[in-house]
């Protein structure tokens, strides 16, 4: 009767802080066919293992179908539950018993769960500066007064978090970090940052927010350890999904923290949102993981192909950015990071990119605090390489003309 | 290093309000293969419709696996908001377009996404008293000042809605009401109610949160429109979900409302929550709900089964419970709510439950303001007649016996 009203809502004060993004709105015009985007944050479709998870469906329901179809509880499937505790263990180092390890409607939901359960308005959150923006929209929503931290190639500066520190009046509810092929720039922490930050961290009773997206998908060099596996370690949470390693469309991650009181704060959270995940899509990635052999092979398939895709875009990049650009070199993940020459604004850019049929992320929104102009983020993991080395070119193009 | 560790953490001051049920915990002595529970709020795993589920979920991952593993924009799958849209149109007599439908992990979600987006601490939002406990504990998690009001056999009383209206101060946030078999009563609002609820809270700018998770589920009686498709509605958002027409462990449901800028900040608030609702799971949906001739066949073989239960269980109650106690007659959904002689204590009395092995809830916590201490909330769609006819006549012993 009334379909279309907007007689005036008083909305909650937390809105405010939480706006629609005006590059999602820059990044509308360059949806086109013809447009090579580099712009999502996409894994590549076609390396979905589709079969594999068609066969984990099928064997899920015709096996418990009213199991995998009821309520279950808030906390996660079981079976699921334990898997993580041991891939933790294997591939980060991190010691958790399953009793601690939430399973989340994807990763996004643990850092909305995080900001739910630790902060009230005006409460400060310390993050790397660029910073992932869905983390920032997280806590945003919760009013947090958000603290960026300068970076270099090894990292958060572990010297600039102590000055932080010894400055911020009240105790930081946490630090989040995304340590592996960090989202934006693609750059990993080094061990030695790692240590210096998780002594530092406990020192000042401050808890750890490791999110590990992208750990898996290593291209080269070393794994390292997760924060709260290290020696010196305080207090900490760990994100880890199944987006990047199966598919983002199931939405289910896993949420680990070493402590108790957090996790149960967490539970009852979680409750209040949407009282469990996907019962179904739980028992899916539990079937789909515990073939341990068939998910070593396709993690090294993806690894393979998304390493060939980081190395067409580094190549072709040096091929076609003028001088005075440079960009990082990320061992894995999904992204790397360009700066243009100081004068170039890439918000800007990407008003004319259009034009180009090429799209691409301004770095402006990832800043916090002081924001570059001249800096923006690139996927590598979504276009194969013939495009990957068009756009590249219809990218030089457009920074040349601009 | 430090798997269980609890030191102090300073929790975000809307925990307080947000704990964990102590009913639940008497209910978890109660667990156990030998007692016959009526606590639950669960469909009968035997009616979900398993083998159309698998289908579905085959046709899906074989006709467009790639699209339904991948990430999906946050208002939600197209085909399955306009699916929605129509469904809304035909059953409760709705017009929304889909464009102003956002799909949900559940309603849970959605009720969650209100309070973030609608309520700052100490807001008030109505509710009927009692009321579902889900959703109190969602308004509760963002601090409202919760009102409840009193309903009778036609539902919510106006009256004591007017009354309320001209008593608080700020505009209340809005009222949330389940006008079809509520949860924990299983009463239904005449339609003439409807009415006056309807123009009441248009005359008071008061937005009509309606949810509607039972509608489909109607033994006896005649269908009603919803709150805002009558002629005197103004603002509504009204909640529909696969839960109970499909199965719960889907995390399917969809948010539909009359405003546009409501909707604009619920799409935005999902975004920071989860990003969006499992791709996969809402083609499942899709898939399945568009074979309409199935999908009414499905939903009139649970509505006998359902309606047989009910039966069974009023027919026990008249043979089985002491004179002095009384109890709702439903139309339809899952619950009946019985209110027993005044001197008995339900949550005594579900102390002493495990001893006579049946399990019911009991009624305190549904309460908002007023809390009397002799009601308890019956689910009879779980339980199959032999169990619900065992089952009541152990609650009668267990009552005869307090």
């Amino acid at each position: 009767m009334n379909a279309l009203s907007a007689s005036p809502l008083p909305f909650a004060s937390r809105m405010a802080s939480l706006r629609p993004s005006a590059i999602r709105e820059i990044l509308k015009t360059t949806e086109s066919p013809d447009v090579i985007s580099f712009a999502g944050g996409l894994p590549a479709a076609e390396f979905f293992p589709c079969e594999e998870i068609r066969a984990a469906a099928d064997a899920v329901l015709q096996s418990d179908g009213p199991g995998a179809l009821q309520y279950g509880i808030t906390e996660g499937y079981g079976p699921l539950r334990e898997w993580a505790a041991g891939h933790l263990r294997e591939t980060v180092g991190l010691e958790v018993p399953p009793s601690q390890i939430l399973i989340t409607h994807g990763s996004q939901q643990g850092l909305d769960l995080l900001g739910k359960v630790l902060i009230d308005p005006g409460d400060t959150v310390i993050v790397e500066s660029p910073a992932y923006l869905g983390a920032l929209q997280a806590f945003q929503a919760y009013q947090a007064n958000v603290v960026g931290i300068p970076a270099d190639e090894e990292g958060l500066r572990a010297d600039l978090l102590a000055e932080t520190l010894a400055q911020v009046g009240p105790r930081p509810k946490f630090l989040y970090l995304i340590p592996n092929f960090q989202n934006p720039t693609g750059t990993s922490m080094s061990v030695r940052r790692r240590r210096e930050i998780a002594r530092l961290a406990r020192e000042h009773d401050l808890l750890v927010v490791e999110d590990d997206p992208y750990g898996r998908l290593r291209y080269s060099g070393e794994e390292s350890p997760a924060l709260g596996a290290l020696p010196d370690a305080g207090d900490w949470a760990y994100l880890g999904t199944a987006s990047k390693i199966l598919a983002p469309g199931l939405r289910v991650a896993w949420l680990a923290t070493s402590h108790r009181g957090l996790y149960e704060k967490l539970v009852t959270g979680k409750q209040s949102c949407d009282l469990h995940t996907s019962t179904l899509n739980q028992r899916i990635v539990w079937q789909a993981v515990s073939q341990t052999a068939w998910l070593d092979s396709h993690i090294r398939r993806i690894r393979q192909a998304y390493g060939a895709r980081r190395d067409a875009m580094l190549r072709t990049l040096e091929m076609h950015l003028p001088k005075g650009a440079h960009w990082t070199h990320p061992d894995g993940g999904l992204f790397l990071w360009v700066t243009l020459p100081g004068a170039v604004d890439t918000i800007e850019l990407l008003r004319q990119a259009g034009s180009c049929k090429v799209a691409f992320v301004p770095g402006a929104p990832f800043w916090v605090g002081n924001v570059p102009k001249n800096t923006l983020r690139l996927n590598f993991s979504h276009a194969a390489e013939p495009l990957i080395e068009e756009g590249i070119a219809r990218l030089g193009l457009l920074v040349a003309r601009s």
